[in-house]
C-alpha cells in the first residue's frame, strides 16, 4: 500500500481487518518494523483523535513522529498550479510537499474542505497536489471528501460487535447541527459500508443527498423512522448539503434528533458517532453515554486502524527499498 | 499514586523527597521503567518550565511524550454536564478525556482559572471533570487553585539549602504586579509548607487573604517588615484577591517590592520565585540575579519533582497491570 | 564547536563539508552519539525546512527533540536588560534561556529581525542575549542577520555539483518580492562563499547593498546581465534594503526576474533558492522546476548540514562532560 486516501487503496479488506484486530491483541508485536523510520503528520486543521491515535500507532510500530502544524508553525500554502504568488500564501504546496518528504519516510495529512468551492473540494485539489509532489507514501488524516481512517475504525468496531451469521443492518442517519460540516465522514462511511458484509442504508432529510459516487446502489430513505426499523447499528452524523454546497438546507432539524423512543423499532441497535459530538444538539447525552453506545470503542479502534495501515505501508517501503 | 493534583495525593512526603533527590543524582537510573509507555501532556494555557521539565522527566524515564495544545491544535472544550452544545465549544471534556486516555498511559493537564467565577474555579470544575472521565492516572500541570509540581520542586530546593537541625523560617511574601494572577502557586506553596519541616509565615497587604483551606493555622502578617524578620527563605509571589475575586485590590503596591535594605533583617535569606517573573515589577534584577537567589535551582528541580511523581505513577501502573 | 551562529564558528570548513557528505552516505552511522541527549528547538518565527530537517537530524543521531513555540505555547519574551516589565512581555529572555538550558543538552533558536530597528537587529540582540544566558551550546536556526545552516547546505550542494579543477563562478542575484524580507540568507551566503573555493559575485539594484561586513572584498555588480556572464551557479534571493532599513527601495523589479533567455549567457548555470519561494514573483515555475534547478537538493542537504553541526557539538559535549 503506497497511498491510503480512500477505500480504493485497500487491496484486501478482510485481510486488513484481521491485521488490525491482530494488532489490537498485542499492539507492540511489530515494534521493530518502524525502527529509524519517521512519520510526518501535517495538519492544516484541528485534530484530537486523529493526531493522537496516529502518533501513538506510529510509536507502537517503533517509528519517530514529526508534527507539522501548517499556518501556525509554518507558512500558508498556495495550491494553484502556475499561480503568481503575490498574495498571502508564502509557499507553494509543490515545494512544501517535496521538502517534507525529504525528511520523512511516510506522511499523513489533514486538509478539510473549503465548503465554498465544491469543484475544488471534490477534486481533492489540495490532497492530490500534495500527493503528486510528495515522494513518499501518503495517508489521509481526513481530506475534503473522505475520512478513511475513521471508516476503517468504524468497520472494525462493527466487526467486533457482530457475531451472527447474517449481515447486520447498518443505518447512517443524518443528525441536526448548528454549523455546516463537511460530508467527508458520511461519504467515507458509505464507501466502506458498501464494500463490507453489511446491509447498508442511509436516512436524511431531502436536500442532504450525498455525491452519487458514494451512494449509488445504496438505499436512501427520507423517513428516519422507516430507516431505523430493525437496524443493528445506527451511525449518527451531521453533514451539510452537497447540492446547495456547504449550506444548511432548511429542514425541521429537531425532528431528526434521536431518542430512546425512536430507537425502540431497531434491533436494540448499537449507537455510533465519530466524535467530536455536540452533545444534545447532534445526539443526546442519554444515547452517547448509554449502554448501547459503542462510540468510545470507535475512537479506541482509531489506534489499531492507523497501526494496520502504517504497518502495511512500512512493509511496502521495506520491500521496495 | 494514581493522581497528583494536590498535597493530599502524597502518601509519604519524606519518601517522595528522597526519591526525587536520588533521581537528581542519576536521572537516567530508572530509564527502563517507562519503556513503551506514553505520557500525554494537555495544555489549555501557556507553559514553558512545566512543559519542558515534564517532557524531559518522561524522556529520562524512557517514556514517549505526546503534546496536545487544546484550542490551538484541537477543539475547544465544553465542561458543563448536560450542556446543549450550540455555542462555540465543539467537544465535551467528557469525550476528550475519555479519548485521550485511550491513547496514553498517563496524562498531565494544565488548566488555569477563569478568575471570574470563583465557585467554578475553586471547585476545580475542569480538572475534576477531566479526571472523572479519564481512565488513566492524571498529573496536574497547574490547575485553577494549585500547582503541586511547583511546590514539590520548591520544597526540594529548600531541603537542599538547609543543613541545620532547627526548622528554617520560610516566608511567602506577596509582590506587586500589573495584572491579576491566579492564587494557585501561593495556595499550593502554603499547603506544602504547612506539612513540611519548616516554620511557615505569609505576609501580604489586607485584601489578599488566601482561601482559608490553604492557610488555616498558618501565621498571616500584614506587615512585611515584621514577616521578614529572621526569615531563612523568602518566597516572592503575586496573586490577585480571593475575596474580591480575581481583582487587584487597591494597595500601595510599590511598598511591597523587596530590596536589599528590607532583606537586612532576614537571616541572610535565600530568595525564591516560581517564574516567569516580571523583572523590576515583582522583584528587582539585583535580587533575582543576586547570590542569594535560588530561583534557577527551583526551576531545575522542576525536572526531578516531575520525574519523582511520574516514577511513582509508573510503578503503580506496572503493579496493577 | 560550542556555538554555531555564523561562519566564524567553523574551525575547518573542508573538514565540516566532508563530515556532512560522509553522513549523507549513511545518515544513521553515528546514532549512538546522541543517546539520552535532548535537543531543544526554540521558534519565535515560522519554520518548515529548518524545523523538520533539524529535528530529523537529531533523531538520526539518536537524540530526543523538544519543540518550544514561543508566543504560541509559552510566554512572550522581554530582551532589554534592566527593563521594568510592566508591558505585554511576561518573561525575560534571561530567565527563559537559563531555564530552557536546564532541560536540554543543546538548543537551537530561530529569531527573525524586526526590520524596523537596524541597530538592534544587527547587534543580534535577541540571539546574543539568549546565548549569554543559555548554559548549553546554541545553534542558530536563522537569526536577525544570518542563516548559517542554510549557507552550509548551500555550500554542500555546490560542492556536490562541481567536479572541475577550477573554481566555479557563483552569482547571488537579488530577486523581486512583494514584501520586505530579512537580509539574513544573503548575508550568510556571502559570508560562506567568501571563504569557499569559489569565485563569488553579487548583483542587485542600487539601494540593496548589504552590510559591508558581509561583502567587503566581494565583487558587486549593478547590472544583472553582466553578473550572469559565465556563472556556474545562480542563487536567487530577495532581500530588503539595509541602508533604507527594511524598506523596498523603488526599483524596476520585474526587470530583475530571471528567465531562460537571460540565463543563456551563463555556463548552463544551476539555479538555487533557499525556499520558501513565491513562485512567479521571485522566480518563475520554469526555472524552479527546470532541469538546472538544484533547489530541492539544497533543502535535502539541510538535513546533513544540521546533522554535521549537531554531531560536532555532541562530540564537544561528550569530550568536556
Amino acid at each position: 500500500m503506497l497511498k491510503f486516501t480512500s477505500f480504493s487503496d485497500v487491496e484486501n479488506l478482510n485481510d486488513l481487518i484481521q491485521e488490525a484486530l491482530n494488532i489490537k491483541r498485542n499492539p507492540l508485536q511489530f515494534q521493530s518494523l518502524g525502527k529509524n523510520k519517521t512519520l510526518g503528520l501535517v495538519f492544516l486543521n484541528p485534530s484530537l483523535r486523529t493526531r493522537l491515535s496516529t502518533e501513538k500507532a506510529a510509536l507502537n510500530l517503533g517509528m519517530h513522529v514529526i508534527i507539522i502544524n501548517v499556518n501556525q508553525e509554518s507558512w500558508a500554502w498556495e495550491i494553484r498550479d502556475g499561480a503568481v504568488m503575490n498574495g498571502t500564501k508564502v509557499e507553494h504546496i509543490k515545494d512544501a510537499a517535496a521538502v517534507i518528504s525529504q525528511y520523512c519516510d511516510l506522511v499523513g495529512i489533514r486538509c478539510f474542505p473549503s465548503l465554498t468551492n465544491r469543484e475544488e473540494d471534490y477534486n481533492e485539489q489540495l490532497l492530490n497536489q500534495f500527493i503528486t509532489y510528495c515522494s513518499v507514501p501518503v495517508i489521509s488524516l481526513e481530506s475534503a471528501t473522505r475520512h478513511p481512517l475513521q471508516s476503517f475504525a468504524d468497520l472494525l468496531t462493527i466487526t467486533e460487535n457482530w457475531h451472527r451469521p447474517e449481515r447486520p443492518k447498518v443505518l447512517l442517519t443524518w443528525a441536526p447541527h448548528i454549523k455546516p460540516l463537511p460530508q467527508a465522514v458520511a461519504n467515507s462511511f458509505s464507501e466502506w459500508m458498501r464494500h463490507a458484509e453489511v446491509d447498508f442504508i442511509i436516512t436524511h432529510p431531502r436536500g442532504y443527498e450525498l455525491h452519487p459516487d458514494f451512494t449509488t446502489g445504496t438505499k436512501i430513505c427520507y423517513n428516519q423512522e422507516e430507516g431505523l426499523q430493525k437496524a443493528d447499528f445506527v451511525y449518527v452524523k451531521n453533514w451539510s448539503s452537497y447540492h446547495e454546497y456547504g449550506k444548511i438546507v432548511p429542514a425541521n432539524d429537531t425532528e431528526w434528533l434521536l431518542n430512546k423512543e425512536k430507537l425502540a423499532v431497531t434491533n436494540n441497535a448499537k449507537i455510533m458517532h465519530c466524535l467530536p459530538v455536540r452533545r444534545n444538539v447532534e445526539l443526546i447525552d442519554e444515547l452517547i453515554d448509554g449502554e448501547n453506545s459503542i462510540i468510545l470503542q470507535q475512537s479506541h479502534n482509531r489506534l489499531f486502524a492507523a497501526q494496520g495501515i502504517i504497518k502495511k505501508m512500512l512493509e511496502q517501503i521495506l520491500t521496495t527499498s
